[in-house]
Formats: structure tokens, C-alpha cells, sequence
């Protein structure tokens, strides 16, 4: 019985694992698509978001199956409770990620973001790329270093988004309102990403250590 | 041993009743804050938050004690699992009223919304709070044509959303650019707690019949 539930358990842990390589592969092609005006791709990412929402549905059923048929108790159970909410944060980066793509579309043939914020936009991308890939490297070691990196990384991301405000709000901005919209919008999605990203990291740290802040080496 | 469970099952869905109270109440607050540029309200609603991320996790808690300590299965299993999901969607329509009350912070002594947008934040807000205050209801009766009900208020916030993004992009918007972004994190925070509650709204309904999309008598 122990040995039929650890082997669910690990499948589990696999499905987050590949979850977290989705949404980086995600947020990469959104941001490519996003700083080339690329609809074409755009579309592809909002077409595979389908496949992270699938994924996340069938990491649940197999949990609620595991709850019902193992009765997990203690620090399994509250594995198998920190995967639904992990599947959950790890669905939602991916729905940030098609709706960066979804910009890109609406926004055709223009580029959403002005050529004065492209560079703090490509560093948000990548913080989050980073992130994302993080996550599956934490997941698949469970070395509590990269939760402290990730906690790092998306610092660094807030950093940017408050840059962002501050760029709207000072006398050079002569973007449009529409430009500002979404503008703004696009930064609360990498925000968001990143968030959810750290939400995990803590997860996975909390259900290791019964501790919620990484500690550093 | 089942009446104990009934009993926790109870208790759990009478916390998560209050948390839609109480994030109805936020709601409220926050707009009335926000509408009147009322920074003492404001810093009640971003204190008393706290209070309903607490009770997520008192929830949470007892879910996964009932989990441990009876072992549930079918319908009863999922009905816990649920609620763990619905008090996720609760926290987080508390955090987005917290987040309408720091924007009235940040933008002090300024209001955050320009006149000719007051009747449709007025609408949005009126809207969110019937929805929070029909999904106590729908959790307290399980009538579902309350189900019903909160997917259709929440198109008509879509509605909202789109009018006012049409409205930026107008050639009549002469809102400086920080308006500009104000009005489009208000607003996207106004769709996100209606989404939020609509989950709820589909997860009773899932939980009663086995299918997300209500059924209007």
C-alpha cells in the first residue's frame, strides 16, 4: 500500500514538475511574441494554455484519488493538499502567459510596449523564464536554494514593475492612453507571474522545512 | 463518527459563508473609500484584510484535519477539497478589494477615478457586492438559480470592463497618464473579484449536480 502510494506521489510531483516547464516554455513564447508583433505564435500560446489547464485538472482528479483511496495522513497528506494549490498557482502563470499573448493580438500590427520600455520588459520576461524554470528545478531536487533564488529573482521583478509607474508617470511618457493601458496591464501580468511563482516556492519549502521563508546556505 | 463529520462539514461551510460576508463588506468599503478619495476607510479595509486571510487559514486547517482524522471519500471528499479551492477565490477577492483601497491610498488627496467613469465604477462596485453577498447565500441555501444569477452579474461587469478600456481609447479621454493606469488596475481589479466569485458560484454548482454550468429554472 505504501509502496502503490509513494509511486502516486511521485507521478504527482512529475506533473508539477512538467507543469512548471510548460509555463516557462509559455512566458518565453509569449514575450517573443509580444516583442515581435508575432500573432501567428501569439495564437500557438493561446492554443497550448489549454494543455496547461489539462494537465492541472487531470494533477487533481489524481489527488482527490489519492486522498480517497490511500487516506494519507500527516506530512503526506499535506503533500498531496500543497499539490492542489501548487497546480492551481502553476495554472494561473499559465493563463498570465496567453494573456500576454493575448495583448500581442489585439494590439496588431503595433508593438504593446514603446521602444523605451522594451529592455524592462525583456528583463521581466526573463526574471520570469528563470522563475518558472526554478520552480521545476526546486520540485524535481528540493534543494531550498532555489526557493531563495526565486524569492530573489522576483524582487527583482517588482523592482522593474514599479519602474514601469514610474516611467507613465513622468513628464517624457507621450504614449497614448491605449499604449498606457496596456502597458500597465502587460506589467501586472509579469508581476503576477512572478508572484505565483514564489507562492510555490514557499509551498515547496513550507511542506520541506514546516518553515514558510527560505532559509539561505 | 458521521455526525462528527457532518458537524466539521458544517463548520466549514458556515466559515466559508462568513468569508463572503466579509469580502462583500471589503468590497463595499473599498469603493466607498475609493469614491470619496477616504483614507482613513482605506487603511480599514487594507487592515481588516488580515482577518480574512486568517480565516482562510483556520479553514484551510480544519479541512485538512477533517481529511486526516475521517478519511472521507466520494462526494464528501470532494466537498471538502472544494472548499479548500473556495476559500482560495475568497482570500483572493479580499486581497483585490485590498488592493482598490491602496490604490485611494496612493492617490490621495486626488480621487482615482475621473467623473465621467464614477457611474461605472458605481456599477461595477454595486455589482461585485451583489455577487459576494449572493454567493453567501447560494453557500447557505444551495438554491442555485443563485448560481445563475452571479454568472450574470458578472457578464454585465465584462460589459463594464470593456466600456471603459473603450473609453481610454476615445479620443475624448484627456486623463494624464497616471489616471490612465489607475483606472486600468481599478478596473481589472473589479473583473477579477467578479471572476473569483463566479469559480465559487460554479464549484457549488459542480458540487450539487456534477455539472459547472448552473441550470436556470
Amino acid at each position: 500500500m505504501r509502496k502503490v502510494f509513494l509511486a502516486e506521489l511521485q507521478t504527482i510531483g512529475e506533473e508539477l514538475i512538467n507543469l512548471s516547464q510548460l509555463v516557462a516554455e509559455a512566458m518565453e513564447r509569449a514575450y517573443d511574441s509580444f516583442a515581435n508583433a508575432d500573432t501567428q505564435l501569439a495564437q500557438e500560446v493561446i492554443a497550448a494554455d489549454a494543455r496547461v489547464d489539462f494537465l492541472q485538472n487531470k494533477l487533481d482528479e489524481q489527488a482527490i484519488d489519492v486522498l480517497a483511496l490511500q487516506g494519507p495522513v500527516a506530512s503526506d497528506l499535506r503533500m498531496i493538499v500543497g499539490s492542489l494549490r501548487m497546480s492551481a498557482s502553476l495554472e494561473r502563470m499559465g493563463d498570465l502567459a496567453r494573456h500576454i499573448a493575448q495583448l500581442t493580438r489585439l494590439r496588431f500590427p503595433d508593438k504593446v510596449i514603446p521602444d523605451s520600455l522594451t529592455e524592462t520588459f525583456a528583463s521581466m520576461a526573463d526574471l520570469n523564464i528563470q522563475i518558472a524554470t526554478k520552480l521545476g528545478e526546486l520540485l524535481e531536487t528540493r534543494d531550498l536554494n532555489k526557493a531563495a533564488e526565486i524569492i530573489t529573482l522576483n524582487k527583482q521583478i517588482d523592482e522593474l514593475h514599479a519602474s514601469v509607474f514610474k516611467a507613465i508617470a513622468d513628464d517624457s511618457w507621450t504614449e497614448d492612453a491605449p499604449t498606457t493601458t496596456d502597458v500597465t496591464l502587460a506589467s501586472r501580468y509579469m508581476e503576477r507571474f512572478g508572484d505565483h511563482g514564489v507562492s510555490v516556492a514557499r509551498k515547496v519549502n513550507y511542506l520541506v522545512t514546516g518553515e514558510w521563508e527560505p532559509q539561505v546556505d
